[in-house]
């Protein structure tokens, strides 16, 4: 899919967006499966895991994918060619300077800066950190149903003038968006953005992760975010199978996307929850953060999406999430 | 949601197309909790069931839902008061005329004739036959993703002519349809049929059930299908606990569908398959009709998405489906 005289930029998330279900406590084998077939599949850019500094989160409480080391990504790669640009999240706050080698020492070639728009400057100042290491940055604006666009234009702009950043990403974090909302924010980024390409991240509550991505590329996104069967936090992401299926692009092979989800991704599903399941469906309907249906899916009450409905739904309930109490 | 002037109407079909997963034996408990949620929630209407006649299939083979008799259809809604109409699918050679009483004898109030475009002159005559009965007929073409476009316009220009049905269906029978083919196929569903509706019922297989259902209400569709949790066949349907929440139309409530997914489809899940499983969404990137991918998921291959590709796009392994032979 060509959008105009420029190609479409895919990045596999599924390491790192399918991390933040287990802790990033990937066996290295599943990690190098993912890596394989990203890479033989020609998709452009593999985001392997976050980068992270231990001294804000204890090595011994999380998998490796939490940190996603030099030495430990090496060991991923082994002897294989690269034909995907390897890379890694950072959170505001959570990673120091020190986290990062120069680019020509690392295995990794770029840094995608996960920021809330309230924290619009720090982003900017990281990925100028970043830039300056030698890493291709990108900047992920989060929770982007929860911001007006006065202020979002004025982030944007922000970044637009300060930054290096390759592209920057609308993150439908709630996975709450249709598509009349996707077109009108891919054109506000557009439009605030003269230097910067425009990503979308789809989630999905409201089956509508792979769709909505269409529809961002149809309006003009150049960078788009999937993972492997959809894997990912809640309701999941956008499938990257069937976004390559659409795409119909030459340079992509969908073949080791199948083998990988075959070898892999079947035992995987087995052993962690991702998907459409109705209390993500309610947070997205609802426009709320998946936490409340996340802890809901850990309790006794995880299939009771009427109950949870109504307690989301009824103001004197919003303190007694998953069934917690009852009574309302 | 109204398109214009006119209100869109929804359909519930979650008996009937759930029941050719199981071959409709749901319990009469199931089908009065279905009926209750969908009548108490403002649904427009509900098809309970198939009809068909019992010379042609034998009614110890199938449940009561392949025939939904009136009798047993009275027994469902017992005291409850009617806000939905309710009524049967039929197939073209499966249901003869003695089969119907006149309407005004039946608890049903609407029939809809299922078809392939070749025998689309045999389902004029049938849902003739049906108006002539008293019942407000419709007709579904199904397969539509495999039918060119001068023979749908003859097809739809002698609906149009020689029937008196209210709405004609587009129906994605192997979940194929992107956007661009959705809004082609109701635009020309809309110039062929001066005098009649288009509808949509759409399948799961590519994650836009329920995306393309949006697409078609756009493009001018006023009738559209789903099913409760996306139940049906295969990848399932659109669900319509997605649509009620897209379409906020205040004559709809929401809360007894979750409420009998709660109760009800929760459990059902556990007993019968449907939803995104690769095998369907192979089945849909390639426009094939999904009967190979549950042959493949009744097999112990049933999670070999990688081989069931190969076979199905290597020509001379076209026989050999559901890995009933290695070698391909």
């Amino acid at each position: 899919m060509k959008m105009g005289k420029e190609e479409v930029l895919v990045v596999d998330c599924s390491v790192r967006d399918g991390g933040l279900i287990n802790k990033w406590y990937f066996s290295d084998e599943v990690v190098r499966n993912v890596f394989k077939a990203v890479n033989s599949s020609g998709i452009d850019y593999m985001e392997i895991g976050y980068r992270a500094s231990e001294k804000m989160f204890p090595p011994e409480e999380y998998g490796p994918w939490r940190f996603s080391k030099d030495d430990k990504v090496r060991e991923i790669i082994g002897e294989t060619t690269l034909n995907t640009k390897l890379g890694v999240m950072v959170d505001i706050g959570r990673v120091e300077p020190e986290d990062f080698l120069p680019a020509d020492e690392s295995p990794l070639c770029f840094v995608r800066v996960a920021t809330y728009l309230k924290d619009i400057e720090k982003a900017v100042a990281l990925a100028n950190l970043i830039s300056e290491k030698g890493y291709e940055a990108f900047i992920n604006i989060m929770a982007i149903s929860t911001v007006n666009d006065f202020d979002l234009a004025k982030g944007l702009k922000l970044i637009d003038e300060e930054t290096d950043v390759k592209a920057v990403t609308v993150v439908d974090s709630f996975g709450s968006l249709y598509e009349d909302n996707v077109v009108h924010l891919v054109e506000l980024f557009k439009s605030n953005l003269n230097k910067k390409k425009v990503g979308f991240h789809g989630h999905n509550n409201l089956q509508l992760g792979f769709a909505n991505t269409l529809v961002a590329l149809k309006a003009g996104a150049l960078f788009c975010d999937a993972t492997i069967t959809g894997i990912g936090r809640g309701a999941g992401n956008c499938p990257l199978e069937l976004l390559l299926s659409a795409m119909k692009n030459p340079k992509f092979n969908i073949e080791p996307i199948f083998q990988v989800i075959q070898g892999t991704f079947n035992d995987l599903a087995k052993q962690i929850e991702w998907g459409y399941i109705l209390p993500y469906m309610i947070t997205g309907m609802l426009n709320e953060h998946p936490r409340v249906a996340i802890a809901l899916r850990s309790s006794p009450q995880r299939d009771n999406c009427a109950d949870f409905y109504r307690q989301l739904t009824t103001p004197e309930c919003v303190e007694d999430m998953a069934g917690k109490k009852s009574g309302c």
